[in-house]
């Protein structure tokens, strides 16, 4: 049939499968793959699916059309958190719609990820300016999230000995429940308050306090008396502050808050029934190196220019394992770079406007409402009003709907109504008449129609107490002013995704990482405001096509794992990775088994498993792995033994990170049962074994997916993710819950297990992808691309060993997705490195492969399926060329240390000014083989140094004179 | 107000501007336009406005969202050139979406257009390989016109001396109508004949023919007779052939066509109510200098490497003037791109498929209808049924339409029925329905439900006689290969726009072209559904919301012109060109002034001018100007004198060609006024005198304007273009009809002129883009866009004139909107040309200004309002310092055959390769000013020889071993 998507989404085609089974010997791919993966755990064909047969592209864009039409267009006016923005065009064209930005990794390799640094830079200055403290990380998962982080960050710093943290009893609701269940993991205690509301009394003594600023209800208040409490008794606090009043608003550096943290959602990115969006964590001086998350830093590259990197590498969980304080891993790159581009866009000036525009319109409602006799539950407030309406608040919200708009229900007495940059004086109207209101008398609707109200700008914000009004300035960088016109603003971004590489330049084998196409079919609904422009706590009436969609995609995801039940709420796989094992631990508790705390791990797994189990509050064990990289069954059984009674659970990467299909896996997983254990299985390698094994079928209870590697979600250049879990039914009740879920009734149970994200279905605006993409693959599709995954990692394995060995191989001296080539015997024998190797492959226009995970001085290449034969070959013959250039090095062609190697990545600067020093020419730096004339890839710093930028910290836009 | 986009669209604020004025020494911006526009042609502030007030970027995307609305979502099955396609998400998101594509200019400067001109290549041989001819040129307005231009190719180069040019009475109707209105004109007298339909009969000897293949009916016949017969005469045969047809069917060239032309439409280019569309032209050998419109040619560039390039320039019409045998001037280099790149993307195995299903499903349909009882009128068929449907043909139309699908109604007795790509089985049903088919009974709609028909790939097609089958191989060269999976295809379309200049890089200040911002909103409803899916011949009441939008756009455009009257229908400049003087040509024989055939055209016009009055049946006087480029009154009075009983009209553009607003403008349109001849004003210039003088008050009787100059539609790299006609009420009635119209009643007067383009709106796909820059701008910022534009020309002769003489100034010393710098003085003085300071300018990261044009040996700069005071500084600073370096070499520095201003542009091999031999240093050669460092854009070839090119003449893409 014309259209087959799968075509498309595979690389190589069946001529192409041929060449490459023919040097490994096999005749079939699907015989190759039957070798590889242990026939004991293959799965029989299945008689039924619920996976429909393969869409194509034009079929699943109607589809979504479908699905998009039974979201009902309202107008959300909900707040707590959320609000509807508008995202300027240029930016939506330019970053979310743009290959070029939205297909980047991670920027583990800096020299080619200059631009995303300079936007997450720019984040970083935009948040530490408004929030008047000192550094700010690169992106937080969501605002409650962060809260949660923000606490963990409160307790290592604090001087007290309590072990209780003060909540804001005007917080909002889902930041409540997640702290909660998250406190409840790790031994903290909360103290609900009503800080501010009544009178000083006798708070316990406290390590920190939570305050919401400007509060859920809206009230804006001044907490200076909080915070010099909680300093004096040695806490800290963490308020968690909107940035658009802080536009407006003191902030909360400048009343002393230790911690600042929050969302950039209204920062122009979509609402998208609840994320992706970026949120914010900010600290005082003296917290930076307790940030959670990633962080960008300058430092400088070998001609000591300044150039962007992640700093303060060694906090993240992935390197303290164990000791690890947060598991947070993905960012929320994509979203954070929309955010700071939208401050880039309208500047302080233009920032200021639109939250004195949001606040006057919030003013206006207010007049009008209080003018009809209605009493507000607070007088100061930003753009947020909570109402009092007595016993009829189901028939305001009821009213408001009939005109297309969304209120929030709090109590039968009250109801929360937000303004924000979208609302007019019409909507206004409307809203008034909601509430009773005679049609048309609205105030600020005036003769101009309905765009403008009659504000005038120098009058003061009624809402917003004098002595909260901020004074000084922020955005202050040229930056922030530099790029107001349209072009200018797409030229910026132009010039920035210039200095990346992504996925639209070549290969990004990145083992564990599965860099595959994310297809622009599969992108296209993420844009229609049907999917964007939605609240996640609209009511359940008006977002039918979001929870089919979502129903659908967890029907599927459930069927190929194997698991009864799937959550689609956590928001990350680190945060998917928690969610499976506080259900671990709500089983257990809830069997009266409360000492079964401790987490079994093997030595080569990804740290944030240890990182993940530290904050379910388990106990990390670890399991060693044999030599060939396998889980050391004689020690598993030993570790069991010892724990017995205390065993939780065990964690296991399937097939392991080691790149495996281990032979043993049904005798590990039934070791950990017979103890009365649950097996976690990771679902990091899932894109080795979809279609021929199941983590249902191999023992596991539990498993997170990671829907930005094997369900083509984009990497956003760092994040968004998504970590959806899967359990088996015993579990099921103890996947996430939301307070505010709009599904009571789900129809893989009801989920009890406290919530893991700050919206029900975690990101959901960004599901239509990975929706589309297994519509339009079919279960055929999803096997066959396992099987071009594996073949294509094999073929690279097979004619790149005599050059470099294979660590690791399984059955068939097969490997599964990706291969670990093996670099040390090359440095003991030329000096060369792994990161010699990996940057020399920028100059021969690469993205490295993994490096030094799961085994230092190796490079892990997964090429996943996407990649055709022509970039396969390309990428062999790089290796090799590389190869032939350490040999050089070690047969004294080139000294040590001045070789094409050392001095890699080479800039176009460095080979055209000055005089050229080296005992390579300007050609071998640059273009080592010829095709590089016509596709050459510049990159736009050279090598940068990593301990220079730590001990020299500086995490905000350097001054441009830097860059003189 | 926050959000107004004025000052998005316009890149100088406030202080910049002030910066400007201070240097200038004005007041205000309004001041200085004042001074620079004739007081007498100034027009008054008006009291009232059609154009409402502007509207923020969310308003106008709500308010393009509602016309949406109002079209109704109907699947067209009409045929007649149109067809539905599904367009490669791929190609919609990283070409029709994607700015580095849209906002390119004409590839006049090939060294920095080397991406899209390989499209172009592709294109280029995409169409010859599949009309089996010799050469095709870069793209066609559109089928219709195409066949006019075939018509006058075969006039040219026939040996007949006959006049007569015979029509096949299946031809399409918009070409029948399309042919007679340009026929007239020129004085070719067209025949009617039913070929191949009725026995050998007396056809009159005629210099060409014109074949629909297949016909309008869908017949499908062998048109060889007809083609030996007209050779045997002397003749010229034109086929128009259906491209996707011709995968199956025996190629033009095959049966001895000379010429063949048809749309690429249905290659992946929305139906967007009619346009844009890329149409096509090839000949066969020995025709290929006779190719109308733009042609790519392979070339080599100073490294004799292989590059591309517009070959045969001298052929085109602004070179040849009033000598031109055609006007076209732009092309459809967008919609080309699109369209070559489906075939890329597709390759012939794919086309083959998709071709076959097409007219798998057409038998399908044929054979349940037949079974039915229903005749068809012709056996042979390819995707196109004419049915026979006595007295019920409206009836059968409307069940059509209740089932949501758009039938052909050609009599009360006859239904077209056309199927696609996108036709589905259960669209045949619908459609058998709706002939009176009882309800599921439809043969195809197998087991497998909508998605596939129940084919025999094998089987072969009924319809399509074993004589045509196709046996011919095409799309052989691996560009048509190599590029089928998403990934690589959007690799591919990367790189090659990576090897492009378009504003996302940079400022393009070309005089007389106005590249201004394309602003992402603007675009935004070009990519919906509800304006991209519209078959132009769709009915009435399902193309409400477009003939809303078109009816306010064109009112619009009366106001701000002063004109009565509108039409959008010419889908060129050179078009609206050719309609405007077509309508004086109506006027004048409807007032029995037939001989009124005179045109005097001032010597500065545009080429172009001369080029569409030779087409109206005109014979072109030209009229001196004087030194300061203005028109000679003297002169023109004499010629007024000399021709007066025959004076059509005077083609005069306003501002001038020059760059300045001529003093006497009144007393010129006086003068001819007064002697009974029109005045058109071309309005190639509006952008300097929108909201400050109209045309219609200059005297100008008709103009065409260009969208895509003054209001915002991007060049696509050469088109497309959108050039509306307006025209005063006495002219109103001559301008473009079309047979197909919607609009019987148009507010303006119903038009009777003649059809100028082949769909009755033109290119109405995108003329949201106008809608939108119009409604968001409000006459206020029409106005102040003007103004800035103003200034900024004013600020650049300024700041350049001490380095470079401005050639022509007007009142006050100033230019309009652009200004001519006179680089002559500087060739005398160094040897240095304006080709090496417009190559040496993209070594500094720009696109040249125009080059030799309106006067050789000058450039003229258009900055536009769209450019921020920071680039055009950046601009100012490399012409000083290109300055600067011819002035080294004048004085002796650097050799006059070696020195970086003849060696420009430098590619980065050029710097990095080899020894380095020139007297000047790398880094001057690529990085003369330190700032380029960061933003560097590399020229992805050396200068290009076009003298080589044309000697050795290659239109079609070189075997990949020319690159090694």
């Amino acid at each position: 049939m014309t259209g087959a998507f799968a075509a498309r989404h595979i690389g190589t085609d069946a001529s192409a499968q041929r060449v490459m089974l023919d040097a490994l010997g096999y005749d079939t791919v699907d015989s190759l793959v039957r070798r590889a993966v242990p026939a004991s755990i293959q799965a029989p064909a299945r008689e039924t699916s619920d996976i429909p047969i393969a869409a194509t592209e034009a079929e699943a864009l109607a589809e979504l059309r479908v699905l998009a039409s039974q979201n009902r267009a309202a107008r959300p006016m909900i707040g707590l958190g959320y609000y509807d923005t508008f995202t300027p065009s240029v930016i939506a064209r330019n970053v979310l719609e743009n290959p070029s930005w939205y297909t980047a990794y991670t920027p583990y390799q800096p020299e080619i990820s200059q631009g995303r640094l300079e936007a997450l830079i720019n984040f970083q200055t935009m948040v530490t300016d408004l929030t008047g403290l000192a550094t700010s990380g690169a992106s937080m998962l969501d605002e409650s999230t962060a809260v949660v982080e923000g606490m963990l960050v409160a307790r290592r710093a604090s001087k007290s000995a309590s072990n209780v943290f003060l909540v804001d009893a005007d917080a909002l609701p889902q930041t409540k429940a997640l702290l909660a269940h998250r406190a409840a993991a790790v031994g903290i205690e909360l103290h609900h308050t009503s800080f501010g509301r009544s009178g000083p009394e006798a708070e316990p003594d406290a390590f920190g306090a939570f305050v919401q600023y400007p509060g859920a209800t809206g009230r804006v208040w001044d907490p200076t008396e909080v915070v010099d409490a909680l300093h004096a008794q040695g806490g800290l606090v963490v308020v968690a502050a909107d940035l658009l009043a802080l536009t407006l608003l003191r902030s909360p550096g400048s009343f002393g808050a230790d911690i600042a943290v929050g969302t950039t959602q209204r920062f122009g990115v979509p609402l998208g029934f609840g994320g992706p969006h970026a949120g914010y964590l900010a600290v005082r001086a003296g917290l930076e190196r307790q940030l959670p998350g990633r962080v960008v830093g300058v430092s400088q590259d070998a001609a000591s220019r300044p150039a962007y990197r992640l700093a303060l590498q060694t906090r993240e969980q992935h390197i303290r394992r164990e000791k690890a304080t947060s598991n947070i891993c993905t960012s929320q790159v994509l979203l954070a770079v929309m955010a700071s581009m939208y401050a880039v866009y309208h500047g302080a000036d233009g920032l200021r406007a639109i939250a004195t525009e949001v606040a006057k319109k919030a003013e206006a409602l207010a007049t009008v409402l209080r003018g009809y006799g209605l009493t507000l539950s607070s007088d100061s407030f930003f753009d947020t009003l909570r109402v009092h309406v007595p016993g009829y608040a189901r028939r305001v919200i009821e009213r408001a709907r009939e005109r297309g708009f969304q209120l929030f229900w709090a109590d039968e007495a009250s109801i929360g109504v937000s303004v924000d940059e979208t609302t007019t004086a019409d909507d206004l109207a409307a809203v008034a008449w909601a509430f009773g209101l005679p049609e048309g008398e609205f105030l600020g609707a005036g003769e101009q129609g309905e765009r403008t109200l009659p504000f005038a700008d120098a009058e003061p914000l009624a809402g917003v107490p004098s002595s909260l009004v901020r004074a000084d300035e922020y955005l202050t960088h040229p930056v922030f002013s530099a790029h107001r016109s349209e072009t200018a603003m797409m030229r910026y971004l132009k010039q920035l995704s210039d200095r990346d590489y992504a996925l639209d330049r070549g290969m990004i084998p990145l083992g564990s990482c599965t860099m595959k196409l994310n297809a622009a079919t599969e992108m296209a609904a993420v844009s229609w405001p049907e999917f964007s422009r939605v609240h996640p706590f609209a009511p359940v009436s008006d977002v039918r096509g979001y929870l089919a969609l979502i129903e659908q995609l967890e029907v599927w995801l459930a069927e190929v794992t194997g698991y009864d039940a799937v959550s689609l709420q956590p928001n990350a796989g680190s945060q998917g990775e928690l969610a499976g094992l506080m259900a671990i631990r709500g089983y257990h508790r809830a069997n009266g088994d409360a000492d079964r705390t401790v987490c079994l791990i093997p030595s080569s797994a990804h740290g944030t498993n240890a990182a993940s189990a530290v904050l379910a509050g388990m106990r990390v064990v670890v399991v060693a792995c044999d030599d060939q990289g396998n889980v050391d069954l004689d020690d598993l059984r030993a570790k069991v033994a010892a724990h017995a009674d205390e065993l939780a659970a065990l964690m296991i990467t399937y097939p392991s990170t080691h790149g495996v299909y281990e032979h043993d896996v049904l005798e590990i997983t039934q070791a950990v049962h017979d103890a009365g254990g649950q097996v976690y299985v990771d679902g990091a390698n899932l894109n080795a074994l979809l279609g021929y094994a199941r983590f249902g079928d191999l023992g596991g209870d539990v498993s997170h997916l990671n829907l930005h590697k094997t369900f083509a979600i984009p990497h956003g250049g760092g994040g968004p993710g998504v970590g959806p879990v899967a359990a088996k039914a015993h579990l099921a009740p103890y996947l996430p819950s939301h307070p505010l879920s709009q599904r009571k009734d789900h129809p893989g149970g009801v989920f009890d297990g406290g919530p893991i994200s700050a919206a029900p279905h975690g990101s959901a605006g960004i599901l239509p992808i990975s929706w589309a993409y297994v519509r339009m693959m079919g279960t055929e599709g999803l096997r066959d691309a396992t099987a071009a995954a594996v073949l294509a990692a094999n073929y690279i394995a097979f004619r790149l060993r005599d050059h470099y060995p294979v660590l690791y191989t399984g059955d068939g001296d097969l490997v599964a997705h990706e291969c670990i080539l093996d670099l040390r015997p090359l440095r003991e024998a030329t000096g060369v490195t792994v990161d010699d190797v990996a940057k020399r492959l920028i100059d021969y226009g690469f993205h490295a492969p993994t490096m030094s995970f799961p085994v230092a001085g190796t490079l892990m290449v997964e090429p996943t399926e996407s990649e055709d034969l022509g970039e396969i070959e390309r990428f062999i013959e790089a290796m090799i060329a590389i190869k032939a250039e350490a040999d050089a090095v070690a047969a004294g062609e080139w000294p040590a240390d001045d070789n094409p190697l050392v001095h890699a990545p080479h800039t176009a600067e460095s080979v055209v000014a000055g005089e050229w020093k080296h005992p390579y020419s300007r050609e071998t730096a640059v273009y080592p083989v010829p095709t590089l004339v016509r596709t050459k890839y510049w990159p736009p710093v050279r090598r940068i140094d990593q301990a220079y930028g730590d001990r020299n910290l500086v995490c905000a836009c350097p001054p441009i004179e830097a860059f003189a």
